[in-house]
């Protein structure tokens, strides 16, 4: 099956590119950039130097529609939103890796966005690629908006115990750390290397346009309007995601019951791993790979459980996900292309 | 005046020889270390070849009371608490930076930090060094606990707002972060740098033995018990402190009302300094200084307040806030030997 | 065909797991630790939780010998001049990632390793896994010495030039750079992370044990005897390995011409990429991956010709040139379980 | 004395700011920024929050010379040259830390730097800031050529080897590396955050603009034409600077005898350290310091010396050799203000 990728100069398409590139089904057989169509693609990225000899298409959509039986879509937030439309009218099947079709609601492009929604219709048709959550919804998709990267950690941290009724779902806090990849490869002071390495930064405190993401799908799931509170740091490494949340739970329960629970409810998803009573996950125990580690912590003196979600920003915070989400839209094995184990040390 | 530091090969030593080396009314003229003694300080420190040139010193209570007026304990914890009664009764000052004497309660030594605790009498007459707080205690003190480097944090940023009662004690989440330097310099899988470049860790969750000592001084602040949530991450760099604090406000408040509390709270205390509305800080921002910085978030959609702290934990974490101490407990000058600015980048 | 790993509980060991994780054609079916036999290997290595559920074995000679059709040493140097022996009698093909059977001349390893060397029979009948340099031997050999990180960056970063008698042999100077997994999990002040990080040291100058290896392979490709002055450095990052080489040219030349030389010199080498004029490679341009690749200098005002090149140490400087060297053993695509991207950012 | 700054948003600037902030004899009275002039300093650099009030001034060249006594000018090369004699023709003493004046021969600038030279007069006229060889010039000069950061560690470790005949200047190799300071706050690709993390870099080999520079230097000081090869590394760590440096000794030499030279050499200059036999200095020794310090490998086997030196390349390399030209031009203590230690770990 040929695939193509658009954006592919971004982290979010270079990965594709990495992960596609021994994919036992699909084939890479177009990376398109608006800003550097032309250009080889080792020029961009040299560490593709030999590997990889194409140059950079540039954007031509009946090229894109004729060649290709799936597209991803690595272009940034508000441009997604008018090129996808123009793929899926043409019989195309997409992965979209921006926001721009993750919320429902399209009033809230303008307030967490600063850009207008996407068409309606393609709001309210597309399929939010959580991949343990929405297997089914995703393999029926025509296209797919692939979560966010604090989202996945957050829900699939989350969704258990909400399902469950476990926990007061007024009562959650994700205090949410990234490595500096999830701020892409645009520069800015923020992300200069000088102004970043050996320092901590908070941003966005309350504000980040992943919490409605989160909020929607976590009052789905909960079946009546969950409000969180969001803060997001920035973490003087390149890749990783650490979500730590802390939610009172509506009963005492023991640890193990928690863990139980998990093991259950993400039976048969291969990349979720549990972490047994007593023992977190650390960002480099999934670095380069697309497993989210859950572990667990119960703080009995104030009746508050602590949940512990790492994920590898760039694999299953994005790339890793949708190449997922393609597996599933296929029948093909979910893991396909995916299982390679963590990049240690 | 003459002091020595006892336990000088490790970071919080290290670090008051170099702020002692300018103070200027304090002389550094004794380094003890129990497990290098005779050996060259250069040696064991070589960015200290050639201004220091001592050799370190063996314990002996009779030389040390003799020659110096006050020393600073730097030993790790549950050595202090034999050591510096010692001191105390051949009528020296002292200021031990360890967790010996930080608890009032004697029976949470075994619980939290699984050794005995130290005499009963003098936990009872230990002040609590956290400057901003107790500066008139600290002045009349004959020996001083001083404060944990997360409990510092901590502590400065939630006590304004508990002593005014604007915020619910029992609210009360912190998610405390770490540079590896406050693991000191012992080894460990835990600090080996290729487990903890590009890796960010939890650890100690909901058990960490600086937990009992916030409690102990929200507790007689807010004048109820509290009880706290806290989680301990360790960040890949070596220092800085970040406490991203989470509480349920009583009543909304506007930001610059918070702001302007915290404002005229610590007016007159220079380390102390209160960010804008919409600006947080970073800890690359306190790096090598002496001061505390505080900004604010006020997440209206919930009715929480997020407060940030950042510390240098080996500055005002340890040996910063010991000098401060000593500055009050002699009437200088608070800020003597401390008013260097931040390293920046 | 099945192997094991012996001493897979160190860095080459961990990463042999994971590239041997999805070999086509050889299944890891032991995982042998002296020290930790008996223990769950994912309670060493999180990061294999969920994924490699099998405990570490004890060393049984007789056993693997009977499992086994090869297996990979990665046991510290000094202990598998002892082990290797007993498994080659056995009729098992061995792969040793140590430095015991690099050297023929014995008395070196009393004056370079500080321990006795092996049997000299097994020092003369060892072949050296320089993959691109002795394929047909390493097709033919029973058991591989596997080269040092050093020495496989500076080889093959040298060997093309020195053949063709380009370079005059006696102005070797090389200017080496390695990331802290070179050594080792070991805890030691030296890699210590707060030591570490945001630091940049030298060590052994001229005096790493690296320095005859590859002495010993350059006298015998440049047919007389070379002497080489190396210095190695320990860079704030865990993976990678640079090599920046000074040697002056016999006579001037255009640097394409020697580009073109490297190009014929790795015709039909999967793994040495070669940059083109005026482009250098990077180290996190091979991060976890078996590349070496080359870049070239022509400093035409002093007639010298700076090479660089650069390998992952876990890689191509350990586990994945064993790997390779398994591959051509067994007449298998070399690049069987080895053709991942490079990951990155 | 009244000091001013041009251009005190870049990292020299800052860095010249946090040193000035308690130098005893020099009040920093004004911030000149061409791009942010009107803007809070704290709102450019927020760790002065609360430190220094002042915004930043628009550049007036009657304003500046009236008000002071001394300018500091950290302006980007190719602004300086136009902007120094400007002030000096006021009467205002110059400190210089571009390269505008630091070369002799104006064609070079045109090769080196890519821009046109100063007026020939300034540039005969520019004292060359070296402070430990130059001291005596330094003190009667109008205006200083503040030396580069990569040419004060370079010329520190081997004018005395060259001054002694020691060496033969025709073998000299610098391989350099620094932090990623040196390339200022400006922001690029090359420093962005994440593709510098976990990366070691090569750039402008042989090409780098401080070749001439260093050139110059040891030309005269060896009283032939030196010419070197000098190649520049992009290493992940913010601050520090190391050159590693090669040279054939013209007879035999015990390092001791070595040592001895150097120390008899730079008696009397505290920033400069020393290090005894087998034991080579690391960045963070020196870091946020003045110093530079040297260490020494005797690489019997090839006759070739190994020289290390290293230098905070913001403090020694920039700022600090500043402050300390203007000291020796005022008759000030040499160390006024800069006897800070490391900072350390």
């Amino acid at each position: 099956m040929k695939v193509a990728v658009i954006g592919g100069t971004g982290y979010g398409g270079v990965e594709l590119i990495r992960l596609l590139a021994h994919h036992p089904y699909a084939q890479l057989t177009s990376v398109v950039s608006h800003s550097q169509s032309g250009k080889a693609l080792a020029e961009v990225y040299p560490h593709l130097h030999g590997i990889m000899e194409q140059t950079l298409d540039a954007f031509d959509v009946q090229q894109l529609a004729q060649d290709h039986d799936l597209v991803f879509l690595a272009a940034p937030s508000g441009v997604s939103k008018d090129i996808l439309p123009q793929l899926v009218e043409q019989g195309v099947r997409c992965i979209d890796l921006s926001g721009d079709f993750r919320l429902k609601d399209p009033r809230l492009y303008p307030e967490w966005y600063n850009h207008d929604p996407a068409q309606e219709t393609y709001l309210q048709e597309a399929v939010y690629g959580l991949s343990e959550i929405y297997r089914e919804d995703i393999a029926q998709a025509k296209f797919i908006a692939n979560p966010g990267c604090y989202p996945t950690a957050t829900l699939l941290g989350l969704i258990p115990l909400l399902k469950e009724g476990w926990i007061d779902p007024h009562t959650l806090i994700i205090d949410a750390k990234s490595g500096v990849s999830g701020a892409g490869r645009k520069q800015s002071l923020g992300t200069h290397f000088s102004e970043t390495n050996e320092n901590l930064k908070v941003y966005k405190l309350g504000a980040h346009q992943h919490i409605p993401e989160i909020e929607q799908i976590l009052s789905s799931v909960g079946q009546k309007e969950v409000k969180i509170t969001f803060s997001t740091h920035l973490v003087p490494m390149t890749r990783g995601i650490m979500c730590t949340m802390y939610t009172q739970l509506q009963e005492a329960k023991a640890t193990q019951d928690i863990i139980d629970l998990y093991h259950s409810f993400y039976e048969g998803h291969a990349f979720v791993r549990i972490r047994p009573e007593g023992v977190w996950p650390a960002t480099k125990e999934v670095y380069g790979s697309n497993y989210c580690d859950i572990g667990f912590a119960n703080d009995q003196r104030t009746g508050r459980l602590i949940i512990v979600a790492v994920i590898d920003n760039v694999v299953k915070g994005a790339a890793g996900q949708a190449i997922q989400n393609m597996n599933i839209m296929n029948a093909w094995d979910e893991t396909a292309g995916l299982n390679v184990l963590p990049v240690y040390p």
